[in-house]
């Protein structure tokens, strides 16, 4: 889930939720179709009761011309009326192959997980509209809703987080660590390629609790940092702030109390736009002083290491201030923390990091992917946001009757993005992918052995062998082997006259074409035993 | 996948989507609350009028009071709109103990159809409307809409053969083997303590391309038979019907061809209603003469195996009908090959199975468990369809704009109702569920030793051990013991002064509070060597 401020950002393009006219044009179509097939109707009862009146041949034929040129209309207009194949805007299918890539992603991700003892759980793909009001700020304007049929009024989960925070209420649960993995939804403009999607995975890994200060925090950097490296995609840099420092800093330069979100909205921008455009929609836009604007310029450009925390628990103004200084307090707890875990040479303190949800209260991070260095050595570019997350201790309180508050920190792995860039690196090394893990094929080396084949394959299956066989009565001992190479299935079990009465089948290893009698009995040994499995 | 026309019934039950009188009371509420909103800002736009006028003391506080009996009115209302904590109507969220035994489900399910040489596809979980519309029949009442914020009009998917059927003609695809697990969405009247929901999982595999007859149908409910008793609920019965056999006993028995869709989904019904219920219904709303229907009854309570088969090749009107003759020859076939496959006795070629969806055109299938026989020896009762299929050759051709045809077969498993199952003989063993794999705590002898436990959780991770510690600084060794006994952690790590001293962990066994040092080279060895883990 890239930042959701530059999902925002897109979503003002305007026109891009441009696509009404096509649906428009269906009805209208429907509608031209309907009364075409009323008037064809009609013409059909006349042409009868002419020829049961046994009106004169001429009526007849005249009527029976209408109707045809009618028929003829529905014809083209039928033709006219193309049937649209292809998936919702910002949606895509998963071919075998992509999920094989998809599947292997999931692995390293979840096994991560399972790693520092997280359990699962899931939750309904909808909500009630009113569990998702009031959280996502200017993005609500991006929830699917469903369409009210009578019922309770439902919209699409927009993340992960809320439903979670939601569930936590709802069962009075004040203390787990889970994952979840699942879809959500975003009517956002999609940019497909770059892996932006308005269907798409979030893969969310949450501490909720009341525990001392900054170690849960320092475990969900320690995950991501185990993920990007698993995962093998490159240099990549994890970019750490706190809300309570960014609002103490708000405070110090002269903003006003009111507009802490709305100047923290525009901060998040700068990843994607200069200090200059910023500075300018804070100014024009969001109404602050000049003044106040280029004071915050001065901290936003600041990023560091413990260096820069020990500056700024020693800088004259936001020192004065008390949010500042316990967001300082524990940004130093936290890259100590992160020092033992040996990653903090990938984390960047960062006081231009803000990201776009209401809900953050604490630290707040970010990971992006750097482009690898060229040989001038210039800086990395930033390829873009793969994970973020932070600390939300006000969100379960939200849905408590009492509002009692579960103090949560938790990180979301963005896979699409991680996806597109595996893709691509399969595609570039031609590397073959299987998708299927079939260990052998089932063949017959002459016509009429299908029954012998569905006894062999069926007791393979029940051995727990993957076997296929080709679904053809007599099919040619060439396409079977072909169907191998094509697809990748090591042996052969070949089953003939002749190894029939000996009671054995040929197996065949279709890389080295090597072929070797085995027993009957003996088979499922030897390909468990050729295929490395257990 | 619970039969579809058994949804189809209960969604004839009158007022069940009976719910909207809370929307309606919402809005109600919401307009209510906009009212009073209005009247309150036009008396405080009343008092500041008067005060601007300088009007008497007396006329300003009357009508500061109206002002503040609003306001109290409007506090009153406020309390009284309660926000409902919970999932929308017909949806849960999976707990972690739930997650268990689901993915242990899943597991022997995508097991079985990797073992057929699957490979597997994902959809997005909305569809254009248009692609689900003319699909279902008159379950098409239940498709969940988007609403219409603009763009395409979408539906949440009905089920995954409809989308399987549209990403093959979209990328034109004659052949392929394919499972798919995904949830699916239906506005029907939700029954959860016998598993059923209005979002429930499908566990689909389906056989794509022209074959010859009846391999692939007969590998289809193979499958079922693999994975029904690989799950181990229960006894079983998987009746079997073509709808080219239902659609000639139509014809000899005197049905118009326009009311054999009609007919059957009512003999559709026979599974949960009796056959005066049924015939009545033909008769009376579907408007077919009693002879016929009696002469339907009479075949619909036939069922066997291949002897009934050969008995109604002889039958002197059925064998008079092409298609029925083509399908009692396929059910011929069918039986031979699972004859071979050995799973005949778990297979019932039964006259009164329908399956409710228009798509299918060939063989028709229908799992259903059966309760324990009693002491009596009783006939076992059926409690429910827990998979369901069949051949379905023309969806593809609807997609395709020449109509072109790809041959399919498939079986859904309808998860839902096997959980059910699972979880209440989970719950009645009293059998643990672990809900996380961790293999070792590490945990603190003394205090001040938080930063040895970072240092040696991290060590462990690293190298690949499933590891937790308690996210306090000082916890007591108690607790954390305490921890490994709730949660089923078999090893504990503990740090302490001593042993940091002699480079050693102690090790200790939570079950039989046995304890070892052990060097700290060796640690990840020991604790992989002791959790079986490779």
């Amino acid at each position: 889930m890239p930042s959701s401020s530059a999902h925002a950002q897109c979503s003002e393009v305007p026109g891009w939720v441009g696509d009404g006219s096509a649906a428009a044009g269906a009805v209208t179509m429907a509608d031209e179709a309907a009364e075409l097939g009323e008037a064809l109707r009609r013409q059909a009862d006349t042409v009868r009761r002419l020829k049961q009146e046994k009106a004169s041949p001429e009526e007849v034929a005249e009527q029976v011309a209408k109707l045809l040129e009618l028929k003829a209309q529905l014809g083209t207009d039928d033709g006219k009326h193309k049937f649209v194949l292809k998936t919702p805007k910002g949606t895509r299918d998963y071919n075998p192959k992509q999920m094989a890539i998809r599947e292997k992603v999931f692995d390293i991700i979840i096994s991560t997980f399972k790693r520092h003892g997280a359990e699962v759980i899931d939750t309904p793909v909808f909500e009630l509209k009113e569990t998702l009001t009031g959280k996502y700020g200017e993005d609500s304007k991006l929830i699917y809703d469903l369409k009210d049929q009578g019922g309770e009024l439902l919209s699409l989960r927009y993340d992960l987080t809320v439903p979670f925070a939601r569930y936590l209420a709802m069962n009075k649960i004040t203390n787990i660590k889970r994952y979840h993995i699942a879809k959500v939804y975003r009517r956002d403009n999609p940019a497909m390629t770059r892996g932006r999607y308005r269907e798409f995975y979030q893969c969310d890994f949450d501490i909720a609790g009341q525990f001392d200060p900054m170690i849960p925090d320092a475990e969900c950097l320690k995950i991501v940092h185990e993920i990007l490296s698993g995962l093998q995609i490159g240099d990549f840099l994890i970019k750490v702030n706190d809300r309570r420092i960014l609002d103490g800093m708000f405070a110090v330069c002269g903003v006003p109390d009111s507009k802490f979100r709305m100047i923290c909205s525009t901060v998040d921008k700068l990843d994607k736009a200069t200090w200059e455009d910023v500075k300018s929609e804070m100014v024009g836009e969001k109404g602050l002083s000049p003044e106040a604007a280029d004071r915050i310029g001065e901290y936003v450009q600041l990023h560091g290491g413990l260096g820069l925390i020990e500056q700024l628990l020693q800088d004259p103004k936001l020192s004065q201030n008390k949010l500042a200084r316990e967001g300082l307090g524990d940004m130093k707890l936290l890259f100590e923390y992160l020092t033992l875990f040996g990653i903090a040479d990938k984390i960047a303190f960062d006081l231009s990091l803000a990201r776009g949800l209401d809900y953050y209260t604490g630290v707040i991070y970010e990971a992006i992917l750097l482009q690898p260095q060229n040989a001038h050595k210039e800086e990395p570019v930033s390829v873009g946001s793969v994970a973020g997350g932070g600390r939300y201790d006000g969100l379960v309180g939200m849905f408590d009757p009492k509002g009692r508050k579960v103090p949560c920190v938790g990180v979301s792995i963005g896979i699409e993005r991680i996806f597109s860039i595996m893709e691509q690196k399969v595609e570039a090394s031609e590397e073959k992918i299987r998708t299927t893990e079939t260990q052998v094929l089932v063949a017959a080396a002459q016509k009429k052995l299908l029954e012998e084949r569905l006894k062999l394959i069926s007791e393979l299956w029940d051995s727990g062998i993957k076997a296929e066989m080709l679904y053809k009565k007599n099919p040619k001992l060439l396409n079977q082997l072909q169907y191998c190479e094509d697809t990748g299935i090591p042996l052969v079990a070949i089953v003939g006259e002749q190894e029939l009465k000996d009671g054995v089948v040929k197996l065949r290893v279709v890389a080295t074409r090597e072929e070797v009698d085995v027993r009957r009995e003996n088979l499922t040994e030897e390909i468990k035993r050729r295929t490395c499995q257990p």
